[in-house]
């Protein structure tokens, strides 16, 4: 079995690091459209068809399987995939949603994301289809904390505390009681201990990247071979050097051998 | 007189702020590529051909003289864009490198820009060209600080005091005794004054918004026209309501009537 996964960038190598770690068996394409990232400031329209051109990529390279890693385009262009290509597609915002359903009691659950994620309310709509309310906040400072390293740091406590309690106070003035948070970004994992620590004991962390991992696995009913660990080719339409330097913090180890794509053909690039 | 300001997003409004008051006798085409931005961390090929496309859109459009308001474009891709287009181009980095000639009795001098700007070294280099040396800082945190609004906020003024402490670090380590600081980055003027209040003050500050207008204006040799404002064409290649919507903060005032242009038409856009 071939997994593609798909980021606008590096974020999605948490949710790769959770599938090699829980589908062993599988070997792995990963595509980082690093050339148009990110996605999270541009329209629905245009997330769209450079999410398509991605997910095509991954299939004329062989997956059989597509995660798409990128919150932005599983929120905008889900359905635009799922028209393009003939393997089967999962979201982040819709494993998001699952592990939400299970976990939640209340039905009530908060959402940290990008802002575009956020625009977008796809948490809001894909908890709603489940029974459950969600309040979604826009966390924009967080992917670049998480880019300059600034994990165990006094500034990004201090913009948690901001972010948790801006959060908390909509949630009130909403009149929920949430006992779920869900981690609406692929570089929150990073900051998941942080997350923990900052927020209140009643509020149980989903972290989007594992929960997707193991529902791919039950998806595909793959078995666990622990130890082991699933191969992985790595693509990006841009700087292959940027991709390894800041992708390893993301993985969790070195990156060797990534392969530089041209997802626009007919745009005349001289790389 | 048509003056083409180009950058990747909203930034360079600051620039053509700048512009609009100190040569308002002319006409001005705005271009933000806001569906490729941002520039930064885009390898110097994609940059140039991003670039390249977008100065050529202003001079189709009437541009008769180029202000590369991109820090990026300016330090990674203005020969690529001299190349190819016959009217003058000006770059924010050579402007800011002459407002520091022009300002540095010591000949040593600091600079604060993105993490693109600073691995290009164009302000290093643009300053040894001039007999001055340089210290450049990657303030990769100032950018979504901006664009979330917090500028007199106690996390900016943390993150600058960091910044500066790093940057002044740099600065004994190497040697240097500067007396100029340079914003290499349209984002920045926004935060000219908290700037100010935290660097040491024998720092002066260079804001390249405004040594722009000022170098633009000798070049044109345009009247002052006191009180009145050139008219302003906008254009964006991606959602003109977010460009509206950010754009009237770096820009001072509302922008009305910004026009959707693709730069990539033969990929496919469906908007």
């Amino acid at each position: 079995m071939k997994i593609g996964v798909f980021d606008s960038g590096v974020g999605g190598l948490t949710v790769l690091r959770a599938l090699q770690e829980q589908v062993p068996g599988a070997d792995y394409l990963y595509l980082g459209d690093t050339a148009r990232l990110p996605y999270g400031a541009k329209s629905r329209e245009t997330v769209a068809r450079y999410a398509v051109s991605s997910a095509r990529f991954l299939v004329e390279e062989g997956a059989e399987f597509l995660t798409i890693a990128c919150n932005t385009a599983s929120a905008l262009a889900l359905d635009a995939i799922r028209e393009a290509v003939t393997a089967p597609v999962l979201g982040v915002v819709e494993t998001g949603a699952n592990a939400a359903d299970a976990s939640s009691r209340t039905r009530d659950v908060l959402v940290m994301a990008t802002a575009a994620t956020v625009e977008s309310h796809a948490y809001a709509a894909a908890c709603a289809q489940r029974g459950m309310r969600a309040i979604e906040k826009a966390c924009p400072l967080l992917v670049p904390l998480v880019e300059e390293g600034w994990i165990e740091h006094a500034v990004t406590a201090e913009v948690l505390r901001i972010y948790l309690t801006e959060l908390i106070e909509q949630e009130r003035g909403a009149g929920l009681d949430a006992d779920t948070l869900v981690l609406g970004c692929t570089h929150y994992p990073l900051l998941r201990a942080q997350i923990e620590a900052a927020a209140p004991k009643r509020l149980r962390v989903i972290d989007s990247a594992e929960v997707t991992a193991e529902q791919v696995r039950k998806k595909l009913g793959t078995g666990d071979g622990k130890g082991s660990r699933g191969a992985a080719r790595f693509f990006a339409t841009d700087s292959v050097k940027k991709f390894r330097a800041l992708g390893s913090r993301f993985l969790g180890r070195e990156i060797d051998g990534v392969e530089l794509v041209d997802l626009e053909p007919g745009a005349g690039s001289s790389r």
